[in-house]
Formats: structure tokens, C-alpha cells, sequence
């Protein structure tokens, strides 16, 4: 890890710079293959398919059968754990769901919200080295719980064609049927036009490499909605004397074998945990299975040594980082003023890791520092609001007189109108 | 209006289909003022102010003094008519604010959200022919309400350089205290790189023409977000014998003076009211200033006579309207199963405008059919969700197998050293 001793204020957005993607020379590409999905749906997913992920396919959605039978190809105690994972997640955005009241804003002025699911809505699930299963938790059971009633699944197809089991049974464990073997840009393309089998969503959701991430960027150009812009995986751990180097060193490694661009970062008070933390990094990452992707990652990482809580947290409030860790004797300081997180872990006993999988919260949440205005994914991410109002006679009465002089020193003479004709009525 | 007597199902998604407006065309000039206003900063944001404003202006930002002065040349009218509108907003938006409950997901496992400000917002507001002050009160009053710290308006200059004193004094009364009188492109520029004067924010907030609403959308290219994509207003009302015809002819017609691209449907059962509209229309429209611009607005737009109430809500949910009028004996058939909508608007004493300026829902709303996915500006546009998250020992002695599992089967074993080294050290 790059190490910085009391770095000066004007050094810290250098020191935490992230690395620039470039983007726009992705995009023609990007256009280019919406365009051919657009206009020759399957057969183009099919090309794509080809093309990017060496596959051939004849037909893209997950038989019934299948399905059914990935539930036989996954250990129980594996089911179990999803199974529970599944219930804690559920449990946490089941809390989410808001009740509004009705408000008398004036009398006889009556508004109220009711929300209401986004009916069609799509979960992009990666592929690539390992099936990523435990997104499809952190989309689908929000997408269930808010009522979403379309809700599409696509994924890329391995090397001999077909989806992971683990895929399949967790999706189906959702109440997911309609599963694509299809991703990359060719699925977010499908899902913005649809195709004669890919149906178009309203809404896309989900992970995925940079060519998914531009391409859900242009897909907002095509009327649909994202979730949120996305960047490569990060994680803050913030601490003091309190931190155990052993522990944190297990977080960062946890964070770093994401990929190579992981962004990985360590702010202390103390100098011994500092050095002690970088110690327990080398000898741990010896023994990873994705030793050089880690290792790489954290070569550009940083370490910083920090005067005081409070420098501390405006290096946390400046960086806007995914994922917090906070482990300090000064807990309630930061918990009380962070502006800026995707989700913070409090404590020794709280790993990263537990909130990716099991603890119930999402693990969909804003990176690249979009956490300074995004929330992650939760229950209203598949919701929107709807406002409503019902005037009486009395109402109208109340409000009407302002309405028309806004109205009229707005220039708009119909708007005013609009009361005036009521009133007219009711003073007859 | 055109009118479609019982239509089949088939027809109606291209009744219903909106003029499409080309963006493409415009986006390589966006792109291009925005580059000039990132690299050269106020220069650039001067020199398009002359061109497309034709006014020249040496500095932006809006003196105090301007300021305080705007107050006094507004009618003691008016003041406490947008006093009046201010505290119902204020009120209605108070109600959304939401108290999230700490939840146990898992013995031991602690998860809450605590909601933060987003610190930096922009305010567009728009300029033309009449000064949108009820616009300011619709953004700037949530913004204040949900602790944003820094508020940044920007709106274009009349011909003589200035901005109307409805404006200042508006934008005075909510505590925005950073004016800028830049308009167009250049200052959603401005807002999304900072320039030496103007601020840059994190998310962009407000109505504006098609060049504008292009040049969010090339914002969010550069990280910053935005309420919303836009289009022309609309309205749609349904109704049955119920409804007045001179009611509705006058909430017709008070979208349709919005501009010639405003959208305008009636649904009805009731074959009397679609020409008894027809007819009140005509005769009311005489009256108009904006007579050219309602009357162009209204040639477009469409009435169309169904069977039943069923078909009605099919047709508002297809369409998703930005603002939607109901009145009906079926009323709560409606109110129930309402899916896509921006906002709704009860019974014959509750016109569009009232919501418009002073019933307190917000009117930023979304258009186009975005109601489908986006909710209206509310509280939560200007906060966002942050998860938290605290394990006892005995917490991540539960849930800890679980994640070990989990990511072992994702072959992430860093994720799951994370929870083992917790776990022996407990189990020590």
C-alpha cells in the first residue's frame, strides 16, 4: 500500500483520486449494438452472443425444467445459507416500507403519496469467473416485497452455454421466471427494446463489467431507468488503537481480490496500526487463491495516517466511499456525521463481507464516489412515488385566491382560469 | 382535439403515442459548449450568454443587495399569496419525512438507514416569456427541508440582464442565498464542472426547455445527477357523467397554454361530456392571451370515448400521465388501482393548477411516460439512504457460516477469511 504521514488538507483529493475510465471510446460501440438489437432483436442478441462470449445460442430463456432442476446440483447446506440470507435480507427491506398519511395542508386540502412497484423491471446478474448468485438476492427480493409483476433475469451464458446452478436455484427461490442466458451489452440492449422473446423493461438493475455499466448509461438515453451509475468496488476502513490488524487486514484483502481497479483504502490515528495492518496484509495474501489479482489491487491502494477523528472524517465525507468500516473508541462521532457512504460497518465484529451476503442490508450501492448522491438499492429503488390530492369546496375556497394571483403573475392566464370557474360556482 | 369514439386495444398505444423529439441533433452542440465551459470556465459561460441570451454580462452572481431590494417591487398580494403556497409545500413535504427503526435481521446483527442530505444542489429555473418563481418554492423548499448545504440557483437573464424580483424574492424567502443569472446549457455547464464563480453540485434539479433537459442528461455523463429526464407537460383527464364540462374544458386548457407541444387527452364513458368538452373549449379558449399557443396545443390532442371505467384505467396506465384528473362516481376504482401517474388530482373542486402552485405536492413531476419509473420530486430527491450496520460476536457467530458458505461457492475466499478469522478468534 502507498503510505502518506499526515498528509496536507490540499493533498488529500490527489491522494484520493480514483482512476479515470475512459468511457466514450466504449460508446460507439455501445450504440452500434443497441442499434442492430433494436432493429433485428434475436437475431442480433445471437450474434453478439457469439461473438462475446463464444456461445451459440439457438434460444435464450431458461426452460422450466432446468430450473427446476438446478435445485439437485447444490449441496443443502449451501441451500440453507442462501435460504437464510434470503430471510435476513427480506427482513431488513421489509422494514423499508413507508406508510404515509394523508395531510390537511389547508382545510379541505387534502395530499397524500401512495407508492406504487415499477411493473417491469430487469436484474442484470454478471458472469465471469464465479456465479455471483448473491445479487440476484440483493435485486430480487426487493423487486418481490415492492411488487414489481415482471421481473426478467439475464445473465451471460458460461463457456458450455448455460447458467450456474446457484443462478438458477437462487433466482427461482426468488420467484424469478424468466431467466436469459444472455449479457454484456447485447442483454441491456434487449431489455431497452425487447426482442421477439426479451421483453423491454422499464427499469434495469445490477452489476456488471464496464461495457454493462456504458451500456445502462445509454440505455437512460432509450427511456429506461438504472439503478445507479457504477465503478469498480471499493472499501474505507477508518480506525484507531481500538482496530485489530489482523481483522482489518482480512477486510481490505476481502475488498482487493474484486479485481485489480478495487479500490482500497486505510485511515487511522495510529501509527502502530498502520504498519502493523500492512504486516498482516503480506502474510495473509499469501495464502489467497486470487493472490495476484489482490496483490495487484493493493499495490495502488493507500494507507493514511491521519492527526484526529475529525481529519478522518472529512477524508471519509470527501472520498464518498461504497463500502465504511469504522472501528474507533470514537464510534458515536463518526456514526453521528458521516454524509457520504454506500454502507457502513460498525465495529470489530462486522465485516464487509457479512453485509455482501447474510446480514440483511443491500450490497448494490453506490462506487466512484456517487455515494456523495445516490443511495444503494433498497425498497423504493423498485417503487415510485405517486402524489395525490382531493379538494372540497371549502378547499378551493382557501387556496383558490392564491392560485389565481401565482397564476397571473406567472402569465398564465388559463391556470388561473382553472380556479376561477370553480369559484365563480361555488359563490353563485 | 381529435376524437376516437370505442377504439379497439390495438389502436391505442398509437393513439396515445407521444410526438418523439429528436435529441441527437442537439447533443454534439451540448457536448460542445460543455467542454468550452470545463476548460475555459466563466470566459465560455459569458461569451454563450451573449449568444443565445443576447446580454452581457459581466458577473453572474446576483448582489444582496438585488437581493433584499426584490421585495419591495412585488405587491403585498403576491408576497402572501407564495407565503401561503410556501407553508402547504412545506408541510406536505414535511409529512414524507421517514423514521427508519434499528432492525435485528439476525440475533446480534444490527441494521439501520439513516437518510443524509445530498451537501450541493443546483436549482434550474427556467426563464421565457413570465418568470416560473412557483418553481423555486417546489425545489428550493425540500432542499431546505432536507438539510442540503449548499443551494445553488441558476436562471437566465430577461433581455435587460436581470431576473424578475418574483425570483429573488422567492428564491430570498426559502434561504437560497447563491443566485447566478445564467441560463441554457451554459449553466448546466457550469453546475456540473464549477467554474470560478459558479459552484459545481452534485445533483441538478429543475424544468427547462429541450436544450436543457439534453444537457442534464450530458451531465450525468460527468457524475452528476439529476431529478429527472423531461418532456412537455401533460394532462389527462377521465371522467363520466359526473364531470363538468366547463371544469374540465378549463383544465384542459390551462395545460394546453403551457406551450404547443403540451399534451392533452380526455378519457370518457360519456359521449355528452366528450362534446359538451368540445364545445367549452372553443368558447373559453376566446378568451385566452395565450390563446395561439392553447389553441395549437388543443389541435393535437386527443378525446377518446370508451366502454367502461376498466378500459379508462388501461388507457391511464398504458400512457402514465405527468398530471391526471379524475372524476368519477367510481372514484376509489380509480384511486385504487392507479399504477402510473405523476400526480393525481380528486373531483371536481381539484384542478391541476391548485397542485401547480399551493395544494403543497410538488409539480415537478415526471412526463413523457417516466411515471412508469420516476417518482416526482420529493423529500428523498434531495437525500439519499445510507445503510449501517453493527455485529455482536454472537451475531457473526450466526450469521457467519452463512457468509463463509456463500462466498466460498462465489470463489471469493478472501470474503470468507473475513468472517473465519473473526470466528476463530471467538471460538479461541
Amino acid at each position: 500500500m502507498k503510505t502518506f504521514k499526515y498528509p496536507e488538507v490540499e493533498q488529500w483529493s490527489s491522494i484520493l483520486m480514483r482512476p479515470t475510465q475512459s468511457v466514450s471510446d466504449i460508446e460507439d460501440t455501445v450504440e452500434e449494438i443497441f442499434q442492430e438489437v433494436k432493429n433485428k432483436g434475436n437475431m442480433a442478441v445471437q450474434r453478439y452472443t457469439e461473438l462475446f462470449d463464444g456461445v451459440q445460442a439457438e434460444e435464450f430463456e431458461v426452460s422450466e425444467e432446468t430450473i427446476s432442476a438446478a435445485a439437485n446440483q447444490i449441496s443443502e447446506e449451501l441451500k440453507t445459507a442462501i435460504n437464510t440470507a434470503k430471510s435476513n435480507i427480506e427482513r431488513f427491506h421489509k422494514s423499508q416500507i413507508t406508510d404515509y398519511k394523508m395531510v390537511e395542508t389547508s382545510p379541505g386540502v387534502n395530499c397524500w403519496i401512495r407508492k406504487k412497484p415499477i411493473q417491469k423491471v430487469g436484474l442484470y446478474i454478471p458472469g465471469g469467473t464465479a456465479p455471483l448468485f448473491s445479487s440476484i438476492l440483493m435485486l430480487a427480493v426487493p423487486a418481490k416485497l415492492a411488487g414489481c409483476e415482471e421481473i426478467i433475469l439475464c445473465s451471460p451464458p458460461g463457456k458450455d452455454g448455460t447458467l450456474a446452478p446457484e443462478i438458477l436455484y437462487t433466482a427461482a427461490l426468488c420467484g424469478v421466471k424468466k431467466i436469459f442466458t444472455v449479457g454484456g451489452i447485447q442483454a441491456i440492449a434487449a431489455l431497452t427494446f425487447g426482442t421477439e422473446t426479451i421483453p423491454s423493461v422499464y427499469k434495469i438493475f445490477g452489476p456488471g463489467n464496464q461495457f454493462v455499466t456504458v451500456a445502462k448509461q445509454i440505455a437512460t438515453k432509450y427511456g429506461v431507468a438504472i439503478d445507479m451509475p457504477a465503478g469498480p468496488s471499493e472499501l474505507m476502513v477508518v480506525s484507531d488503537e481500538m482496530g485489530r490488524a489482523d481483522f482489518i487486514a482480512s477486510d481490505l484483502l476481502s475488498q482487493a481480490e474484486h479485481g485489480t481497479d478495487s479500490q482500497v483504502v486505510l485511515v487511522t490515528t495510529s501509527e502502530t496500526l498502520l504498519s502493523e495492518v500492512d504486516k498482516e496484509i503480506k502474510k495473509q495474501m499469501e495464502l489467497l487463491p486470487r493472490k495476484e489479482i489482490a496483490a495487484k489491487a493493493i499495490k495502488n491502494s493507500k494507507s493514511i495516517l491521519v492527526a484526529n477523528d475529525n481529519d478522518a472524517l472529512r477524508i471519509i465525507n470527501e472520498y464518498g466511499p461504497e463500502h465504511l468500516i469504522v472501528v474507533s473508541e470514537n464510534e458515536s462521532y463518526y456514526l453521528d456525521r458521516i454524509m457520504n457512504a454506500g454502507s457502513v460497518f460498525v465495529g470489530s465484529y462486522t465485516p464487509e463481507s457479512a453485509g455482501d451476503y447474510a446480514s440483511g442490508t443491500n450490497h448494490t450501492l453506490p462506487t466512484n464516489g456517487y455515494a456523495k448522491q445516490y443511495s444503494g438499492v433498497n425498497l423504493d429503488s423498485f417503487l415510485k412515488s405517486v402524489t395525490f390530492q382531493k379538494i372540497s369546496k371549502e378547499g378551493i375556497r382557501n387556496i383558490g385566491p392564491v392560485v389565481e394571483l401565482m397564476a397571473e403573475a406567472e402569465g398564465l392566464q388559463a391556470h388561473k382560469n382553472a380556479v376561477s370557474i370553480r369559484l365563480n360556482e361555488i359563490n353563485k
